[in-house]
């Protein structure tokens, strides 16, 4: 028998799958984001590089020219994709689905440039067009999780899971 | 001046721009795919394996208790990004956002048969599960994209410029 699939019997996320997304989040710049385009509302998905903020909440730079500014800018809802696949079998890598709304950051606000310190830390080349007038830094609040740690092994977190695996980043 | 989000000042796609796409799709067999999540209609990125129909469709291989499956079968409407980074900025390596609608086939089915073929020529580790009852076949049928060839090369694909596309795949 197989579980009804929007009630997949996955175990609640424990230590390990808490100490996954950190290292997931920590080991890659680069990501999948899936945005919903402005007018038709259809997914798209782009690739983005992104940093990750003091608290661990991604952070991107993105450009007017790219369409999925405009669907921020429509819709704030996102989901993030991070982790790379390696050699082998892609589906064997562990991967996170992030899933929450991006909140555009004022360039002079603290946030900000929080944001922009970390993100060119993490990302130095990106001086080169960080501060252009068409670009723009986005925090992602994430509000809930897939986890898929590779074949058997996956963990749905709930916006309470989420924020029990915030807490044990510290 | 910088040209409005929705109206990008870039050129048509050419020979160049067509031969990327099927140079993206030939060499690699894992992207990553942007759904609507049933019931919230989110935006939600996950990682997939693909193949290629004989026509250049890309096929899928889901299983039901991924969020992907559920999404597809509530609304067909999904994006797929080709083109994995390679080594140094990813944001300097090609990938192609395909953009259009997942049409679950019949294991049955003339179409079904070819794609479990074709599919698990390309993928032969698959032959582990893909007849498991719970696991479909899914062909992407492509209407438009955007082809990011790197660092200001970029092209859009219209249904047109698609079609055009695909005949210059033969």
């Amino acid at each position: 028998m197989n579980p009804p699939p929007n009630e997949p019997l996955l175990p609640p996320p424990d230590d390990t799958a808490r100490a996954l997304v950190w290292r997931l989040l920590g080991q890659t710049g680069v990501a999948t984001l899936a945005v919903l385009e402005a007018g038709s509302g259809h997914p798209l998905a782009s690739r983005t590089s992104y940093a990750c903020d003091d608290d661990g909440a991604p952070l991107i730079l993105t450009s007017r020219l790219a369409a999925h500014t405009a669907a921020l800018e429509h819709d704030a809802r996102c989901s993030l994709l991070v982790g790379e696949p390696g050699a082998g079998d892609p589906l064997a890598h562990p991967r996170i689905t992030l899933i929450g709304r991006a909140l555009r950051l004022s360039r002079d606000s603290a946030d900000g440039q929080r944001a922009r310190a970390r993100y060119l830390a993490a990302l130095p080349k990106a001086a080169l067009y960080a501060d252009f007038p068409d670009f723009a830094f986005w925090r992602l609040e994430i509000e809930r999780a897939h986890l898929n740690g590779g074949f058997g092994r996956a963990w749905v977190f709930t916006p309470d899971d989420w924020q029990a695996a915030r807490a044990a980043r510290a």
